[in-house]
């Protein structure tokens, strides 16, 4: 008898499996089926972006941030990345029963600090409580609505020749997370990245309207992402490691753990892809944004290897790079 | 320390003290400090209707229903009893390590069917899984969108002389879940009310233009939900309770196990306060729909009992329903 896995939460291979065969098969629609960041449908005459997402983050406070920023600047972004203006967020808890009032109030000082920072309003939400190791502490899932302002972000208009851009380095929130898990001594100093991509996105957006597609690369980091781009397409992504900004303690601890920082999962940054004469000006206005101020070119759109993502490595090397299979770190957001 | 316990989550005295002086006290603006059953937000120059629910319902499956549609359905009333007609709904599954696949794929199922029944999309969607005692089975949130298209509803246009109407028996599906839990034979044949109400509410929205608030009676059931709309008002509710629809195997499970049917929750009825002078037209609007043949006038808005619920009883007494307090039967849903 087949049972769900911990990989099929994991942002990979077998969680696109699962979407497809399950989710996709039986309640498929025009909209769900595109399979983005949010759906986009029209409201009032003017296109709403909504997005959904749980947070099940293991431990719920860790360096740089908690359960509940991670869940406001995690569905924020979600809306960022598809050309949205977030507006209002909802927020649902489910708390194990004993958790200290405390805690909760100050994750829930955390929410609102963060939705300040990204600018959003909570209109509404809901409290459940379970009894005592029916859930682990608390599980957030927060909800967004957007106003799409900036159109046409789709893969398919991915062509030859663009740039492929990151806004920061990768795997500070995954490192960030695992070290306070496991206390491993080596990650000292790891913030994870969490944090709201609205203002960033929004210069990037000012800046040009060749933006083709954006994605934050959250579970199964950016190897995933950017396979999830050129997946079923014409083209294939050229990767050049040495221009992937990495963190050093990031690395380290990669190392140390034998985890591949290109399948950590990042909270604050964006891949866009852009048409290659405009990839300049994008990346000026990104770095003009101080979340911004490490994005790189670090790939390029091309016609060889189709559908396949290609890094070119440091030592002068190829290698593909696959989505991501099974489940490196599981409960990362 | 103080401590989070299961009262906090029962939608008693407990979860409103907790909602006022945590999430309002810290994230209250003025839209969530309405604690509607829906936020009710301007986009596009329409009035929109936004609203979160997390079921964790325990077992996920029971009579009359499982985790899946009630969490269609719940979502989608939350949204009708505002006066919205329900449009979009986002799915955030958290999936306990190890369920088999055969069973998320009947609760997909579900899922899909009570969308088609209640004319909703399901349109975005998230999934993550935990390890094995991290979760129980299966938790989900829907969050949903819709258009207000009967405006005014609130508890500050009730009137003393408005009528209270119920459009169906109270505590099935409390008592569903309840005999699926502890397999309490004496309620054999009780299946959950679980339904969605936006086809019944429309019919009373067209037959009245002086429905003065509507709310679904889950969480607390009856009594508390009549708690909230006269609560610090200058009016109290005067109950009649011969007149207020109880089943035979509902009111046998609920003596035997100690429990006043008027604290059950109920996940396919509605309460509806109305102008005296509309009350048979809405009365047979309602009537009309095949949900809600059996409803009936409970009660009337009064001078008397500011803020508070009396229960007129059917030996000639009187007494007061205050709102409910502590947990009469966690994970109800």
């Amino acid at each position: 008898m087949e049972k769900i896995t911990l990989s099929h939460g994991s942002g990979g291979i077998q969680m696109h499996r699962l979407i497809d065969s399950l989710f996709l098969k039986q309640l498929g629609n025009d909209v769900l089926r595109l399979k983005k960041d949010s759906a986009v449908v029209r409201f009032g005459g003017k296109n709403l972006a909504f997005t959904t997402d749980s947070y099940v983050v293991n431990p719920i406070f860790f360096p740089g941030g908690d359960i509940g920023m991670l869940s406001v600047y995690g569905t924020v972004n979600d809306l960022a990345v598809c050309g949205a203006r977030p507006l209002y967020l909802s927020l649902g808890l489910v708390i194990e029963e004993g958790l200290e009032r405390t805690i909760l109030e100050k994750i829930t000082r955390s929410i609102n600090a963060a939705a300040k920072t990204a600018g959003v309003k909570i209109v509404t939400g809901d409290t459940k409580v379970v009894e005592k190791g029916s859930c682990d502490k608390l599980f957030i899932n927060t909800s967004g609505i957007g106003e799409i302002c900036y159109k046409g972000l789709s893969t398919d208009k991915v062509r030859c020749g663009d740039s492929v851009i990151i806004s920061g380095p990768i795997g500070d929130h995954a490192i960030s997370v695992m070290s306070r898990r496991d206390g491993i001594s080596f990650a000292a100093g790891v913030m994870s990245d969490a944090s709201p991509l609205n203002g960033l996105i929004g210069k990037a957006m000012s800046a040009s309207k060749n933006i083709r597609f954006m994605r934050d690369p959250t579970r199964g980091g950016l190897g995933t992402t950017l396979n999830e781009i050129v997946d079923k397409m014409a083209v294939g992504i050229m990767l050049d490691e040495s221009a992937i900004p990495v963190r050093s303690g990031v690395r380290r601890a990669s190392e140390l753990l034998g985890l591949d920082p290109l399948y950590l999962s990042c909270e604050g940054r964006v891949v866009l892809v852009v048409a290659s004469m405009d990839s300049h000006k994008v990346l000026r206005a990104i770095r003009s944004d101080r979340r911004g101020k490490s994005a790189q070119v670090i790939g390029v759109v091309c016609a060889q290897h189709k559908g396949r993502v290609v890094l070119r490595t440091s030592s002068g090397g190829k290698r593909i790079v696959p989505m991501m299979s099974g489940e490196q770190l599981p409960r990362i957001c």
